[in-house]
């Protein structure tokens, strides 16, 4: 029996989680100090709200606020309006998706309402399938609310923080930084906890229901992470197109045709790029990794639910995933004050080492914080289900499953660092090579990408073995957990990188001074590498929760081995390896289309609007903030059906053979293509920063801005947009949402799936 | 029983060989017809003797044509002193390789002597482990020099072409053609007839020693498949360093910096840029088809060794691979027919169309040739091995399975074509992303490739998952041969691509006119689609080729199941997909480094000599070319390396199932890494040619040379160069050498292997 009781566990949860919601509104309290301008228009008079120590080189101080504000305030409307857009599809796809979950599920036993004998609890009766089909439909839904919320809620308060980023930039780097990075501390700890709290309290709603039958229960709240998914395609997808149609748009017109620089307020598109920030990278990248959270949260709590502690119902060490989660709150709390509060960022050159410091410290901290929750929550004996067999495991063994998933993801992190930063050596090669053009800047770019492969697949590799070899399929699922459990650092971290890049761009368009305009260049450089970082660790967790589903999936549908020799096997491994080329043919593809026609309104604005490119006259921002959102909306259609239609059609014509096999190949190749286009469009996007901050006398000779090196680079940086934004990490959203799509649907496709072979 | 009786299969092979040979000799003897000048220096009488239809617009024939044959004479000299260097490095590399060989398949059993009992052919002795290592050795030799052989005679015939293609060009479209295609011919005939008398021979041979062991006969065979391929990664990955390094210093500093012509006599590395055409697409992709021609010989041999008609000794039904290719030779010599002397190439509109045709004919006449040799050669029902277990086969089963690879390779071809030839619609869009710069050129490209992937990845499926079905490992083996069977054909369309694109750059250089020039691009044109034609072709059968020799690596080693579920495959299955980049890494990176060593020395030449940019003064062609020689052999050594010691390593330090693991996962993800590369490169090329060519209105508004969109499909078209030559075809030999590599250690790595597993 587990140290822990169950009382204290029903306590601890909860408390952890409403811990974490507290922690996240403090932070915005702080945020919310910074004040901005606020216009009084019934009086005609101006409030000067900002208390600034060094007067900022003669500007006026309550004007150039006053422009932050409106620009913010531009920001802000785009995206939300993007967001309700997004609303409207995802309000008809939840419908739609959730009627074929109930009917699919419900027809497995022809909607019969009654109760059946259990598959692993033998002798026990269990509820009827119908039962599952509704309330995997209900988890289905509860994942998608929880994950539009949390996306809604990250991006709220990331345009909230921009412009009050940008303002503290004149008080000095560290000011900024913090306003940065509280502000992405928000987001990370909203969506954890809401995560945590939402999934806790389904389970114990559900269980009035289903008492004491465990796998009905925790069979239907696999629909948990199906729902966050499935909002994350929308998120990653959509926002991807977004982002980079906008980004891709508006520097192919203004830096490359009319050579402004970027964020110049002339340019129609510059809102629309910075909407695209806030849509894409915080709102799409918080439900992706809330999707990978939600789904790994589910396999651990699927296969435990048939394991022995689910049998014999000992609730504490059931909830040991939920458990874990509620340490990395704790832990990822104490992290944020050694940013926040312990050490302070005094010049530039402090602010990636404090970020890479707090990936040290939440790691560290988690280590020890995944022993106690092992030996207090666990058993110190118990068996899991293997594919039928039963296996010995004891509880140092999940210590060092969840442990070895959270240290794999660190060399993860520091690996992307490495290949994407511009202070190490790759990069600058990649920047040296820009000296004979573009071509070579491409290849030597490309060549990077392919090599920073291999140190994240030794690390998933080993943690695969590892965890696979302790603890089986629950070893995987625990170790995608571990690799998760610090999430809230992890987003915070990734989250200041938009933030600090918006608040680049506010700088830029309110005519600040380049003073300024290099604090909040420096803040965005390292933001380049923590959401580099911040990928690396989406997709190495993507990869762990696919297998971690993928184990659940075949314990699901029944079957015992997915033997390569087989043809059925080995065509879905080819056919599953293709997919993520198809998946991104299609995302690049849209995304070049969205950017045409950007370009082409950018370009019609320019010619027609007369004033324009003197400054006297404002740009039509709303308009682009259109055409951006419904071409992203539009454009998502095809890969989206692609990844929500494949499961369906091979399952139903192929069988469950043939999609095991699909689903093993798309992960080991997903996974590569990922990670290489993420590096990457990195790399490339930091090799043009290196060139224009020259900071180093490699750097200088390269530069400066507009050399022909330059603009080799900007080249790099721009076939880069949608390679890191949009078609890499979306491929985190096919590998996984086809594993969780398969596993929801494991019992139809069982049970009917696999039309084809059966004809033949 | 067969119906063709053992006497008559003994004469039939060999005759096959000879005739084809025999053609092959008939057309270097046509080629040979067209003269070049020889300049008899004894009495400075300068013989004329060409004999011209058409005086070429005023310029004088001898003297042009004294050009033509110095630079032949110039690009023949490199090449061969390139092939001469390597075969050096060859030299060592199998005399050290033939010594592992020996070393770890005689250690197998102690460099035992004595008889052992077979292991199929129960109750009968078999030849000791000994006499497998000594055999082996020799097959891998023979295999190796054979490949030598045909590539250096393929590189022959291919220098002493070019020129004659450039001055017929003067006759005509027509008559230009046909001497590029009957050269081309040579090649193909010459390798698919040697290939297959020299396995014929030493099968006889080592017949003499191993009599009624047919299982230990055709076993030591399959170092026959070694040898091709371990050649071809001198072949395909030396080589295809040599021509990119070539190709793109040239274009970097020639097109790019100095704003002269591609092929302009003035720049130094053009000669080099020559050279490398004939080593690296004829004397490489020769090499590397002759490596799975060889390789699917061998898997099917094997496996039919341990059926029923090797166990009954059946000779004939035994020799059906072999039969199947003899009829191959045939099929193709009627087929070559039809280029040459039953149509006739008016216009150069007539030249794709033609060459597209050769595909279907021979696709077509061969499916009746399997039907003839399926039904004489086998007897109506056999049993096959499977995996431990017997399958009952029919005769029309294998016509089925042969049919279906002859036939996926046509549709291989033929979506290669739609993707890569300009007539179509995706290299259209290609260019027309030219428009907004080089980023959206290298972007619509990129998702070109992507989308090329998933027409050959289903024709493959299909005909995996039929001749799987059908017959088991034999039925992938002999469908990899079906699409080999046509080798003839289609290495003469292929090698037809760079002859072309040598007469052209010989026209350029002896600064013959534009009408010529003309010609020649044309040619040259629809050379790259056949090159990319020929790339399907290649990595579509090393795809099938790996996965027979993927079969019979797992019977040998004694593997029952390769089941994904198990960690030990599992991180074999992700290590193994991440292989193909890990590789590309190194090749681009080589491409990389070897071009900016030509670069250098390229710049060097045209500031330090005198007179070089006004053409005053010859350059130093001599040392571009020694510059790629050296630059290219050192280079390959990583990627070779990589290649040879990963199959070796995971086999000793983890054992059979990973190893299984590995090859599965590199070939999966490797097929789609290089027919993605392959097409994208070509897109990009085509899509160059395209709005230089401006043949329709919409290439027009593209163009002409020079304009802003001409350069940024140059730089799309000086990307795609490693990608389509070196790291794309490259990774065929990757995902085939590491599987023919694992079947001859299988021995030793089922009886030594997986040290580190055993230990832990």
């Amino acid at each position: 029996m587990s140290a822990l009781s169950e009382g204290l566990t029903q306590i601890l949860i909860p408390l952890a989680s409403l811990v974490g919601i507290g922690f996240a509104v403090l932070q915005w309290f702080l945020v919310s100090r910074v004040k901005l301008s606020s216009q009084d228009s019934s009086n005609g008079y101006k409030q000067k709200l900002i208390e600034s120590d060094e007067e900022e080189e003669g500007i006026n101080n309550l004007e150039i606020s006053i422009k932050c504000t409106e620009i913010q305030h531009a920001i802000s409307v785009g995206a939300t309006s993007f967001l309700f857009t997004e609303y409207k599809y995802l309000g008809i796809f939840m419908c739609v998706f959730g009627a074929i979950i109930f009917l699919f599920l419900g027809s497995v036993k022809g909607f019969s309402t009654k109760s059946e004998p259990c598959t692993y609890s033998q002798g026990n009766t269990c509820k009827p399938a119908l039962a599952n089909a509704i309330f995997s439909t209900i988890a289905f839904l509860l994942g998608a609310l929880t994950s539009v919320l949390s996306g809604y809620l990250g991006m709220k308060i990331a345009t909230y923080a921009n412009a009050r980023t940008t303002l503290e930039a004149r008080k000095g780097v560290g000011k900024a930084f913090i306003t940065a990075f509280r502000s992405g501390a928000v987001m990370g700890f909203l969506l954890a906890a809401n995560g945590l709290l939402v999934l806790y309290v389904s389970i114990n709603l559900f269980k009035l229901y289903y008492g004491d039958d465990w796998e009905g229960l925790y069979e239907s709240i696999t629909g948990y992470g199906l729902g966050g998914s499935s909002m994350a395609l929308f998120g990653r997808v959509g926002g991807g197109i977004y982002t980079k149609a906008a980004d891709v748009g508006a520097d192919l017109v203004g830096k490359v045709e009319r050579n402004i620089p970027e964020d110049d307020p002339r340019n129609p598109a510059v809102i629309a790029d910075n909407v695209g920030d806030n849509v894409g990278d915080i709102a799409g990248m918080g439900s992706d990794l809330f999707g990978s959270y939600a789904e790994s949260s589910c396999a651990a709590l699927f296969v435990a639910s048939i394991s022995s502690f689910g049998i014999s119902h000992e609730f504490t060490a059931m909830s040991y995933p939920l458990l874990i989660s509620s340490m990395g709150i704790v832990v990822c709390l104490i992290t944020t004050l050694f940013a926040t509060d312990l050490f302070e960022i005094k010049k530039v050159s402090d602010i990636e080492p404090s970020l890479k410091r707090q990936l040290l410290i939440s790691t560290v901290l988690m280590t020890a914080g995944i022993a106690v929750v092992s030996f207090f929550a666990l058993p110190s004996e118990f068996t899991l289900f293997n594919f039928g067999t039963e296996k010995e495991v004891k509880n140092w063994h999940l210590f060092f499953c969840v442990a070895i998933g959270l240290w794999a993801g660190l060399i993860i992190g520091y690996t992307t660092e490495y290949y994407t930063s511009n202070a190490y050596s790759p990069v600058q090669d990649v920047a040296d090579a820009c000296r004979t053009g573009a071509a070579t800047n491409v290849i030597f770019g490309l060549a990077l990408g392919y090599k920073s492969v291999i140190i994240p697949i030794f690390a998933i590799a080993i943690a695969i073995y590892v965890s696979f070899s302790l603890a089986a399929m629950y070893g995987i699922a625990v170790a995608a957990l571990g690799m998760l459990s610090t999430i809230a650092t992890g987003l915070a971290i990734d989250a200041y990188g938009p933030i600090s890049d918006n608040a680049g761009g506010i700088a830029e368009m309110a005519g600040m001074s380049h003073k300024i305009r290099e604090r909040t260049d420096a803040l965005d450089a390292a933001g380049n590498t923590t959401a580099a970082i911040g990928k690396g660790f989406a997709i190495g967790s993507a990869a762990l929760v696919s297998l971690a589903l993928f184990g659940a999936y075949v314990s699901r549908a029944g079957i015992k081995t997915v033997d390569v020799l087989t043809p059925k096997a080995f065509i879905g491994l080819i056919i599953g390896a293709m997919l993520p080329y198809w998946f991104s043919a299609m995302t690049m593809k849209s995304v070049g289309s969205a950017a045409l026609k950007m370009v082409e309104e950018v370009r019609r604005q320019f010619n027609t609007i007369p004033g324009l490119m003197e400054g006297r006259v404002k740009p039509d921002y709303a308009n682009c903030v259109k055409i951006s959102t419904d071409a992203s909306l539009r454009e998502m259609i095809p890969p989206g059906a692609l990844v929500m239609l494949t499961p369906l059609i091979v399952g139903i014509l192929f069988g469950v053979e043939t999609l095991a096999g699909v689903l093993a190949g798309a992960l080991v190749s997903g996974v590569q293509v990922a990670i290489s286009a993420s590096n990457t469009g990195g790399a490339w996007d930091n090799a043009k920063k290196y060139i224009e901050a020259g900071v180093s006398e490699h750097a200088k000779s390269l530069g400066p801005k507009g050399s022909e090196c330059h603009k080799a680079a900007v080249i790099g940086d721009t076939i880069g947009d949608p390679l890191k934004d949009t078609s890499g990490p979306s491929l985190n959203i096919l590998i996984k949402l086809m594993a969780v799509e398969s596993l929801v649907f494991a019992p139809f496709f069982a049970a009917h799936g696999g039309f084809l072979f059966k004809f033949i």
